[in-house]
């Protein structure tokens, strides 16, 4: 399962509803979302790929995966958050094979090496099939993010790298994310979830009314009514804060949820100053850049840790750093800039 | 005079050879010519302005002051720098009034307040008519330029503002031009002058051979040969340099160049940051950024002393700081970026 809804506005002014984040080639020179399929492929054959997403990215997600087909894609009728449109994509697959392994991705993660990732997907899916969990994977935390949930370590779960989770804590404030950067034993959400289908839906029933009292209508193939009738609801708020049973493997390899522009800086290959060039983007003398030139030519001339962006007749430049605060600036903005396909 | 034939690319990518520095409102609101002619209006009635250009340039300058009209125009063969052609200009003034004060001024340059501007300027003017010396303005140098000549102030002409020159230094390496700054009695060579035709023809004559033996051309009207002689020579190496007879009256106005794109910053009025947005231009949270928009928005968020310019389909960001370093970045890009007209 790869979910690939999202619309955000994190990579304004080149992101929009029509052409969201996991379309565009924020990590490699593809889109984050042909990263991710092709990532996952050599593990999990292409008919048991299933693309999440709403009736608008249909179209431009088959076009940017041309070995999927419409059999790949399951397409909500509305976006009601990760929580009930994972429950539905277990139900869809339990139909088939009621003792299946179930991944969630999503569309719009950069993760390396891909072979590392795919091994430990492996072994926390060979854990699940015995093991009555939720796991996701954690990140070991490299700064005091407050835009991620943490979890708490607890005891270990077999001698590898999984763990019982003492404790789920959505969206930390600064000094709380500080103090469990501090400490050792926390590590992020990476939202990258492994169970057996008949699990999550167990868990579902036991811990979550809003979406286990409505599964019926999913049984009865009623889906356009349970997306009406469900509330908007996370996975992570939905069950997994309140479930005794979630797991955590520890992530061996780099992961970057690809949150805002600075995250191309990372990501993205640059050049021995560290600058990101994407399209017709000339940086003489600058240091640490991200140029996106989507319309017309973007000159850089000694800046330093700047984002610059020229898309849909309008240019955009920051520091890096601010990158992260792009809604906050939205909000400061004419609608005729904020939301220009509006 | 007006000396108004430079094309410049020191506004790249804004400034071209079609629409260089003086037609851009870099200072204010207006063009920087139409600026320097108001400026000079209230002291010198319209029949007396003449403005120095090239053909190329001439139908351009006569929308942008529609108060002047072909006969205020005095169009250069060919460019050949300031020499050639202020000896022009002295001659054809020598023609109607032999006894005239000459004033020369620069097209592209800011100057306030304009009423202090035009008292010094009409006391230099009767100080000419009494005077043989070649008179320029001095400034108060306010920082160790390398771009412009020095002059050092010598014996005091009269009781006010007016001294000969002792010495003429055009454009000092950087610990030169400290220690001018670090000394007193250095001043900035503005570039602006005021001088008797005859005085200025008659130290040609005795200083400038280049020039001087070709006058004749000139008094028999043989103005495209006269151009096509002479060699490229500015009035400062020409002439100034070589001269016993300049003075100079201190500047009490403030005088900006308006060399670089930082200048932009420092002339137009900005808001209470700092922020200069010259078109459809958004600073938000910015400090001390110059933004200039013709070509589509810009958002700048959170930048500090950033140039932002979106022109000719190009997007350039640089620190204020490195604005002046342009030509070397132009030698650095490919030909389609540095000279888009071409």
């Amino acid at each position: 399962m790869v979910l690939a809804g999202g619309v955000g506005s994190r990579f304004w002014p080149v992101s929009t509803p029509s052409r969201p984040k996991q379309l565009l080639p924020l990590a490699s020179e593809r889109p984050l979302i042909v990263d991710t399929v092709a990532r996952i492929l050599p593990l999990v054959p292409v008919p048991r790929v299933r693309i999440l997403t709403g009736a608008a990215l249909a179209e431009p997600i088959l076009a940017a995966l041309p070995e999927l087909g419409r059999d790949n894609l399951l397409v909500e009728p509305q976006a009601r958050g990760t929580a009930p449109v994972l429950a539905w994509a277990a139900l869809e697959i339990a139909r088939r094979e009621p003792g299946a392994v179930m991944i969630s991705l999503h569309a719009d993660h950069a993760i390396a090496p891909a072979d590392v990732f795919r091994a430990l997907l492996g072994r926390v899916g060979r854990l699940a099939q015995t093991h009555a969990r939720l796991f996701t994977l954690g990140v070991t935390p490299s700064r005091p993010e407050t835009g991620y949930g943490y979890l708490r370590v607890g005891a270990p779960l077999d001698d590898g790298d999984a763990f019982e989770v003492a404790e789920f804590v959505e969206k930390p404030d600064a000094d709380t994310a500080r103090e469990y950067l501090r400490r050792e034993g926390y590590l992020w959400n990476s939202g990258i979830f492994v169970w057996r289908v008949g699990v999550l839906l167990e868990e579902l029933r036991r811990h979550t009314p809003e979406i286990g009292e409505r599964l019926g209508l999913l049984e009865r193939g009623r889906v356009a009514d349970f997306f009406e009738q469900v509330p908007v609801l996370s996975i992570d708020e939905g069950l997994l804060e309140r479930s005794p049973s979630v797991a955590v493997a520890r992530a061996n390899f780099s992961w970057d949820d690809v949150g805002a522009w600075d995250a191309v800086g990372r990501t993205r290959v640059g050049d021995a100053a560290g600058n990101v060039a994407v399209g017709d983007a000339h940086l003489v003398d600058a240091t640490g850049c991200v140029a996106w030139a989507e319309d017309g030519a973007i000159v850089v001339f000694g800046g330093r840790d700047l984002v610059v962006v020229r898309a849909g007749g309008l240019t955009f430049v920051a520091p890096r750093e601010r990158s992260a605060e792009l809604k906050e600036l939205l909000k400061q903005l004419p609608d005729r800039l904020a939301r220009p396909e509006q």
